[in-house]
C-alpha cells in the first residue's frame, strides 16, 4: 500500500513535527513567564477558563463579571475561532471585554493574550478573565501567564470526561461543575464525577455550580476574590 | 518586553511549523485517498463522527449499532486519548469494535485507521463506523477516507455551535443534533440551531435524535443504510 520512501519521509516529517512544535511551546513558555510578573508586578489576578465547546464558560463568566463588578475592577478576553458572538454576549456585563478571533488555531498563546493587552492599563484591574477557545486537548499545553486555570465540564457531558481528558484536568487549578440546574434531567452521577476528578487529581478543589439559578455562585466567588492580591479600592 | 531576534525566531518557527504542518496533511491525504480506494473496493461503507466532547457520540454510536446489527454487518473504530471506556460501552452492542488510543494528539489520523483494520476482513462488512475524539477543531483537517463525515452537536451544547467553529461542519456531510429528549429542559432553540447550520452550510442535511428514547433513530437509519453499497447477506 505505501512504498518505504513514503514512509520514510513521513517519519522525519513527523520528528520534524515534534522538534518544531517543541520550540513553539518552548517560546510560549519565555512569554508566558513574562507575562506572569507583568501581571503580578500590576497586582491582577488572572484567571482562564478552559472546556469543551458549549460547557457554558462564557455564561458563567458573564455571570462571574456581573456578580464582580460591584466591588472589583474586571476585565475579560475571549477566544474563538471565528465569530464575536462571546464578547457581544459579554458586553451585557458592562465591563471591558476583547475578543480574540484565532482563525483556524484551537487554543490560544500567550503572543495572543500580550498582543490583546497593548491598551489596557493592568493596574487599573484586581482580575482578568481569559476564556479559551473550546478544546480539552490544545489549551493544555499552552501557559498564558495566567494565576489559576479553571476547567469546566458540565452536568451534560457524561461524567468521564477527566479520566478521557486528564492533561487538562492535570493542568488546571480548579474544577468547575457546570448546569448544576440540569442534573436531574441528565441523570447525572455526581458520585462518579468526583471520583473520575480524583482519579486524575487527587484532593482538586471542586466547586457545582448553575449559571442560569445562581447555584453555588456565591461560595465560588467569595473563594476566588479571596485570591485578589490587594484589590484597589473601587472609586 | 521582547527583543527582535526572539520576535525574529518564533516568526521563522512558526513559518516552518505550518510548512511542516501542510506535509503532514498532504501525506495524510494521500493515505486516505488509498483508504477509500480500499473501502469501496470492499463494499464497506465508511462513516465518521465528530463533535466536542460529550456530545453523546459513543451513546448515538451504540444505540445505530444496536439497531443496524439484526441486518447488517457493523463495525466500529473509537478514538480517544486516554482511555478503552468507549470500546467496553460499544462491547455491549455485540458487534466488532476496536479502541484507538491517540495518547496526546487530538484527533484520528488516515494512518491510525489503516493500522488498526490490520486484521479485519473489510469484505465482510457492510458498513464500518469511526469514533474521532472529541474536538471540533483538528478533526476537521485529516480526512479519514470515509464516505460519510456525520458531525453532531447536542441540545445541550448551546445553538451557535456552527458559526463558531465553521471548519468542521463546512467538512461534514451531515448533522445530528443529539439528546433531544434534553431539549426542553435546555430551553434548546431548533429555530436557532437550524439558521446557524445553514449560515454555515446551506442545504445541510441535519437529523434530530435521542440516543436514550429512540426518536428519530428509524428516520437516521432508513436513510443511511439507503446509501449502503449492495449490502451482503447476513447468514
Amino acid at each position: 500500500m505505501v512504498n518505504n520512501s513514503f514512509l520514510f519521509q513521513m517519519i522525519m516529517t513527523q520528528t520534524r513535527l515534534v522538534e518544531v512544535r517543541q520550540n513553539v511551546l518552548k517560546h510560549n513558555d519565555v512569554l508566558a513567564r513574562e507575562l506572569r510578573a507583568r501581571f503580578e508586578k500590576a497586582r491582577v489576578y488572572v484567571v482562564s477558563f478552559v472546556s469543551s465547546p458549549g460547557s457554558g464558560k462564557t455564561a458563567f463568566l458573564e455571570k462571574t463579571l456581573t456578580m464582580l463588578r460591584p466591588n472589583y475592577r474586571v476585565a475579560a478576553l475571549v477566544g474563538d475561532l471565528a465569530t464575536a458572538n462571546d464578547a457581544a454576549r459579554l458586553a451585557r456585563a458592562e465591563v471591558p471585554v476583547k475578543q480574540i478571533v484565532t482563525g483556524t488555531i484551537c487554543h490560544l498563546e500567550a503572543r495572543m493574550v500580550e498582543n490583546s493587552l497593548a491598551d489596557w492599563d493592568l493596574n487599573e484591574l484586581d482580575c482578568l478573565f481569559i476564556e479559551n477557545v473550546g478544546n480539552l486537548v490544545c489549551p493544555s499545553s499552552y501557559d498564558l501567564g495566567e494565576a489559576l486555570r479553571v476547567v469546566m465540564m458540565s452536568t451534560t457531558e457524561g461524567e468521564d470526561k477527566p479520566r478521557k481528558y486528564p492533561t487538562i484536568f492535570n493542568t488546571a487549578d480548579v474544577a468547575m461543575i457546570t448546569k448544576m440546574d440540569l442534573a436531574e434531567a441528565c441523570e447525572f452521577d455526581k458520585q462518579a464525577a468526583f471520583e473520575s476528578i480524583q482519579a486524575v487529581r487527587p484532593a482538586m478543589r471542586v466547586f457545582e455550580v448553575s449559571s442560569k439559578t445562581g447555584a453555588g455562585m456565591n461560595e465560588w466567588l467569595q473563594w476566588l476574590s479571596g485570591n485578589f492580591n490587594n484589590p484597589k479600592s473601587k472609586i
